[in-house]
């Protein structure tokens, strides 16, 4: 995603130049116009900060912010919010849950970003790109278009492709909708909250698509037209990855960006366990 | 729910007397104020047709719909919309989806009716009312508030609970967040969409619960903050049962209810298969 002059422009200053927060921000937000309305904020710390270390992860729950502080990392950057709310409206400001996070923060020092409109608006999207490349259909892409990619790939079931993007993305299961042994050539992916109706409907008949590959999105929208269309023999399946499952692909895949704009500093991607168990 | 006096009302009358659909709709709405704005409309029919028989269900899938059909009913009660839209907003208004499902009901004649916003205000909500029952939880029941209800159960564990929920509700599985031998005695329950924080977080922190049951919400709210509170050593936990799941036994309840207001018309509960399957 970097251009050369930019990677050579921060070599030239060297690996010894002190790197604040502010410039990880600006290199962060540099492929996009600014945006007026954004949750990609700095929620901790302070942006003059020397950063010491970087740590990436899709959502920064508390233990995530741990490991962060036990690794000796000073800023992390997570894609979404740290207190269960995507525009940071805390429900309850006296919850002991959000006091003792909030607390763990504080006491730490680490600054923590918010990095989601703005890699979502890179062209293409960057959490997409991260996701694809994890799936290794890198050279399957039709088009990247603001909310979705159209991938073209050999034949395979709904059921073949289950069992293979479990294995690409390391996950114990998927959900889906419709025949598990109709075939499948066009796939639109969606990543996130982007399952519902208006983005994923539209495109299955814009498309054409055999098969949608989403995040997560309401359970009467897309997943009921889908069981409509299977019932009437028509070749359309749904596969539900979950939030997480397909977005921290693409913040792994900005952590190994950041490692080489910024290669004096140390960066860790940082995972998280799949926040359901099915019972 | 109905009380004595409407029961003896129609029953004076007779089963011999013409029930149209009007007049099912017109006791459906009885108790509750009219509503200015509701999804709670007729989608197809006439209100003056003769009711022959009535099939009740949450969604009204194709299948759903061809198998009343095939029962001989002409009328039909769903709670969710037809066409993958709350609000009744068609996506793609020429999808062959769509178009093929509307002629179906358009060539049969049946009339449907979307019974949704109307037994949600029934005091209690009815779809929690139908939970409930099925639950086998009345006696345990500490309040009923508009979009949750409080049950206070003798201890179990979250797999314990899990267990028990799959097998009277005759489901296959459940989605879990925070430890599953965690004991709990204070539930809170919430049927359908109303797993989000802004119901959910709230009612843990309000009501000092160890476990939320709920149909559907936004992975990155209700689900991170148990997760987050487990990992304190908080105990509470989630279950997540799916929309459907958490509300199909109201509907399956209020066919029971509506048999005892016609007790001349056949009723019928057609339940649907899941919508997910786990691959």
């Amino acid at each position: 995603m970097a251009t050369l002059s930019t990677k050579r422009l921060f070599a030239e200053r060297g690996v010894n130049m002190t790197i604040t927060v502010q410039h990880v921000l600006d290199k962060l937000m540099e492929p996009v116009n600014k945006l007026p309305n954004t949750v990609d904020t700095l929620k901790f710390g302070d942006p003059n900060m020397e950063v010491k270390g970087i740590a990436v992860t899709f959502m920064a729950t508390q233990q995530v912010i741990e490991q962060a502080i036990n690794l000796g990392v000073n800023f992390l950057i997570t894609h979404e919010g740290l207190f269960y709310s995507h525009m940071d409206q805390t429900v309850v400001e006296e919850s002991k849950v959000y006091l003792e996070k909030r607390r763990i923060i504080e006491e730490s020092g680490i600054a923590i970003y918010r990095f989601h409109d703005y890699i979502h608006r890179y062209q293409p999207d960057g959490i997409m790109v991260g996701l694809i490349e994890a799936l290794g259909w890198k050279t399957y892409v039709e088009k990247n278009q603001p909310t979705s990619t159209i991938v073209k790939i050999p034949s395979m079931s709904v059921r073949e492709i289950a069992e293979y993007v479990k294995r690409k993305l390391g996950i114990e299961f998927v959900r889906t909708v419709g025949n598990l042994e109709g075939t499948c050539t066009r796939i639109g992916l969606l990543a996130g909250y982007r399952g519902g109706g208006a983005l994923s409907i539209l495109l299955f008949e814009k498309e054409e698509l055999d098969l949608v590959i989403s995040g997560e999105g309401p359970e009467w929208e897309t997943p009921e037209f889908v069981r409509d269309a299977a019932y009437q023999g028509k070749r359309k399946a749904l596969m539900v990855l979950g939030h997480a499952e397909s977005e921290a692909p693409g913040m792994k895949y900005l952590a190994e960006w950041i490692k080489t704009i910024f290669p004096g500093i140390p960066v860790h991607f940082i995972p998280e366990k799949p926040i359901f168990q099915v019972v």
